[in-house]
């Protein structure tokens, strides 16, 4: 009765997630939180009502692709290219900063590991689920404060969209890392020769697929043409050239994003997502958290993960805000609008999990991050602009 | 990498199968058809790109369900109170005729057995796969001919979805009937357990659902709890009262049709369905059709079955709408109109392979049978209705 199961396993998370999510959402606390919580309510930690499955990993894994292709649709390349220079050295340092702090904070913690070591890739891997930014957090926050056209809100935008993308290349060099037979010199080269692939691929697949979209707009074949080339690019990312799957999905979005249809191909893949994919993503990680296994040397490492994760990109985003000529207060709200994470973290750190680099442990410490970031930003963002007129009417 | 080879799977499937729809409809065969030899395509039959795996297997599990429950939703309470007696009676006579011509005709072929041995259930089970009509195909081809909200049209809709109703309980006696512990005392007690739970819960459920609807219309929670409802019936029917399912889903649908936003639930429920879980579901029955083990026995048992499925159902609902009163060109248009098969056919012949009635050399024959009454009914309406007035411009 194998298959039996399938539908009562689901009919509890798509339920429990959902209610979960609500509550969260009361609470302005993000959705994604909620989810978890469910996870962990129904799962070993308490209830015990749903565990892993090979058929619910599978569906999460679909739904991190999803969630990726998602992510990389939302990318604006003309606002890029406009924000330019500014936003992509704010999104460097807002990078490099978390990368290292991150890196170092876990050495203390667990002793310094020559380069090239398991402990060290480890360190570095626990920095580099601090480096992304969540992008829809933050254009939230900007949006309920009627700043997000501002010079100011456009920066943080794309700095955050940037960010993304540096921290997806970081993923994949740390990955590429790990792999036993590679060297950097090859894991490097095969990165390369993915990116200049997908970038030629990306040219022919983009002109292809305007002429269909010009042809028959706004039909179901479009995003289902779509999602097909998200899945092939994550494929052959992973399985010819070493690069995380998820980094074939995102810049699958991203070539496809300019397309008139991409809002339309986004609605399509969103609505597959938050219906089965996306839920039992999230849900399932709650699932791999037993909290039950929790000891204070865990606890204790998440607090300083939180506060080393906040403080890194307020400080690496701030500073070069300052540097690059805002005023104080002004380089400040950069630095806090950069601070929220979100999905992505989750994903990196799974991923840190598939491949062996990083125990479940961590997720307790990345979901604590995104909880306490997501509630802190907007309420720290509104205490900056206070005094100044906002959009809100 | 057993993660990554979903991928893969998935986007061949359904890049393969959209294409195949899509020449389908362009020959004006049904798009379900073109899906089905994406899968003989790409299957062992030819190519043997993708092969069934446990994952295909409950994503089309998971597909079945949610096609079932969007039929349930599709049906219309009040308008089958209007069209009552004439429509019962009509499709009663349509599921009683290729019942028993269907089970006769197996025997014909197979050898006659005794009532209730293996064989005799075998019999009654391909006289089962004809039963049920395909509502959607007759609704389109009405609806192209402009005669949709004629009397007539209305008859034969309303008889359509009864038709789908008898033959699910029909189903759910042949697979009662078909459980060794069991003897038909206990399967009717149960199966009719299953339906005074169904009436009592289905009225709680849906008082309270149309609650949540009226305080939050048009929001996501809405088709989310709908298809949890639809999975938790489905799971209970099955694991608690022997009862398939498909049979759970389907009444799912059928409690929440009446909703003021069942149209936004069934179409979130179909964009689901017609990106990942149907198309799979679709083509994994051509995946699970090996047409190179075909043989002579097998195509001249399809022949027969298509001819006895087609004129059985004209005979049936044809001879009862006489009987009604209609005259004989117009009890015609209800005997073809009534003709067509579609995925409730498939559906069926997939819950009797999964409980071990039958072996997947039907699906041979059933594909026929929906191929050819797809194309054949349009065809012959068309011809029926010509040199009367058509809404068509």
């Amino acid at each position: 009765m194998d298959t039996l199961d399938i539908l009562w396993d689901l009919a509890l998370i798509i339920l429990f997630a959902k209610f979960f999510a609500l509550v969260a959402r009361k609470l302005n606390a993000p959705q994604v939180a909620g989810e978890i919580v469910a996870g962990i309510l129904i799962g070993p930690t308490l209830l015990n009502l749903v565990q892993e499955t090979d058929f619910l990993n599978q569906m999460a894994e679909v739904g991190v692709i999803l969630l990726m292709f998602s992510a990389g649709l939302e990318t604006d390349l003309n606002q890029l290219k406009k924000s330019g220079i500014k936003a992509t050295l704010i999104a460097c340092s807002g990078v490099l900063t978390p990368l290292v702090l991150g890196t170092l904070m876990y050495m203390c913690f667990f002793g310094f590991s020559a380069v090239g070591t398991e402990g060290f890739i480890k360190a570095v891997f626990i920095g580099t689920i601090l480096t992304a930014t969540s992008v829809s957090i933050t254009v939230q926050v900007l949006k309920e404060l009627g700043k997000i056209s501002t010079e100011l809100g456009m920066t943080i935008m794309s700095a955050a969209i940037i960010d993304d993308v540096i921290g997806i290349l970081v993923l994949t060099a740390v990955i590429g890392m790990r792999d036993p037979k590679s060297n950097f010199a090859l894991t490097a080269g095969k990165t390369g020769a993915f990116f200049l692939i997908t970038v030629i691929a990306g040219v022919i697949v983009y002109n292809v697929m305007e002429r269909i979209d010009e042809r028959y707009p706004h039909t179901r074949r479009i995003p289902i043409i779509s999602i097909g080339i998200a899945f092939i690019l994550s494929y052959v990312a992973d399985y010819y050239f070493g690069v995380a799957d998820i980094t074939g999905a995102f810049f699958a979005g991203v070539i496809l994003s300019s397309l008139k249809d991409s809002d339309y191909i986004e609605w399509r893949v969103d609505i597959n997502s938050y219906t089965f994919f996306g839920p039992v993503f999230f849900t399932s990680i709650g699932l791999q958290t037993n909290l039950r296994t929790l000891d204070t040397a865990i606890l204790l490492f998440s607090v300083v993960f939180v506060i080393v994760g906040l403080l890194s990109k307020v400080i690496g985003c701030g500073f070069m805000g300052r540097i690059l000529g805002y005023k104080g207060k002004d380089a400040l709200k950069i630095g806090v609008g950069m601070m929220t994470r979100g999905e992505v973290a989750l994903i990196v750190t799974q991923r840190g999990l598939k491949a062996g680099i990083i125990g479940s442990e961590y997720f307790t410490a990345v979901i604590l991050l995104i909880v306490v970031s997501s509630l802190l930003t907007p309420l720290l963002l509104k205490a900056l602009f206070s005094g100044e007129e906002t959009g809100i009417a």
